[in-house]
């Protein structure tokens, strides 16, 4: 009885009409009530309304590259949450996996020869609005982005990473996930599920994100469920040294990461 | 963010405060919340109200003994449920099982020496009063009754029975349960979980309830998840041929279980 809520796309041509997200028991009730015929007749009471847009930012923090400080990898989350639950897994967890893999890196005493850049992007859920517009505030700069990691699947036990660039690139970072075979958190597939990272790619940005044992996302996944509770820290954890590990040695590779 | 709800039993000597059901969700987090010394402060509304009673019934049907009628077999299930869910596990489908059983005992054309009752009894959540009213009206007869079963554990993959009786109505029951060996469900262990037939024990009565594998009855029970959707007709099924088998068998003995 938690609803799983979502979004709703229209076809240009027909009417807009409301809509709202019912809990996979009264579904299967209802659709058991329409197949053997019942008249069904629904009473809804709906309160949501469609506000006007308001600020928010993206959060940004950096560790300056000690001698291509002009070259970055972007390391990330994203800060906002759907309006239930309270976006534990989708994505504090993600938020807080880049963030504390900046912090083991400074802790560490290891400098890396590029900047590292967290950020955590604002308005994932209702359009992707903060990447948007850091695409478009940093357009001339994103020729200077090596590579964008996002973490935004759950931070569940952590396998791999997808990378969406060159070839050349794909051979480097499946070198960089080598280091993680201890972890079994180091296969590289093609393609990147990272919605935010992905508004980089006009700019030429190789991007990519952390894969994680997925099966159990969407029983949290914007509904009321997605708690904190739902983080197991020993997972949390080795998503942290994932992203700690890929962040540091694309920023510190002489070579970076092939276009 | 689904609440297991229960009942509460205070000492003779404390006061009564009201008592609600929390989500283990919230209930994690207001412990997080204490455990790092933070001050709670709590508002609950709550609109449950003590009613006075109101009249209920059990439902009886019977299938007529063909050599000792007045020797009677309880077949069973309760047909109250708790306040929230539909009481599709808790108890509809062991009310539909006993009652399938019987039905598939009519169909057969077999007839019973003895009478098989199926009892559908009311308010076992809050007080037993149909099991205890059954005991009261029925004292005298119960000398003639060979056996209660009761299914009230959900319906799911049956493994066998539990039995509260003498030794040797023991050894009459397993050798029953041996008939369901290619169901994997005639092992009979010793006690009884089926709370309505336990009332008849003070007559005497050989009790037992239908076993299943029970791990997934309290995702269920007394939440608002107790609905049809959970019950899996194959298993289901398995359950109405554990009981149609034990039942008709036990009606059917010449010798009867020993008491």
């Amino acid at each position: 009885q938690t609803p799983h809520t979502g979004n709703m796309r229209y076809d240009d041509k027909v009417k807009r009409i409301p809509h709202a997200a019912l809990s996979m028991e009264d579904a299967m009730m209802l659709a058991r009530m329409q197949a053997r015929g019942d008249r069904l007749r629904i009473q809804l009471k709906m309160e949501a309304r469609t506000l006007p847009p308001a600020k928010s930012r993206n959060v940004i923090a950096e560790i300056r590259g000690s001698e291509k400080p002009e070259e970055i990898v972007i390391v990330s989350g994203h800060i906002d949450s759907w309006d239930v639950g309270q976006g534990a897994m989708d994505d504090g967890g993600g938020c807080l996996a880049a963030w504390e893999a900046a912090r083991l890196i400074l802790k560490s005493g290891l400098k890396p020869r590029r900047t590292i850049r967290i950020v955590l992007w604002t308005n994932e859920e209702n359009g992707l609005g903060g990447a948007k517009q850091y695409a478009s505030r940093h357009a001339a700069d994103l020729k200077n982005h090596v590579l964008a990691i996002e973490s935004d699947s759950g931070v569940f036990k952590p396998t791999g990473f997808g990378f969406l660039g060159s070839a050349e690139g794909m051979k480097v970072i499946e070198g960089i996930g080598g280091l993680l075979a201890p972890l079994k958190a180091g296969k590289v597939d093609k393609g990147c599920r990272g919605a935010d990272v992905l508004r980089l790619i006009s700019g030429g940005v190789p991007v990519m994100h952390l894969e994680v044992e997925r099966d159990r996302y969407f029983w949290y996944h914007h509904t009321h469920a997605d708690t904190i509770d739902k983080l197991d820290v020993h997972e949390f954890n080795q998503c942290v040294a994932a992203l700690a590990v890929m962040t540091f040695v694309a920023a510190d590779l002489p070579g970076g990461v092939p276009r």
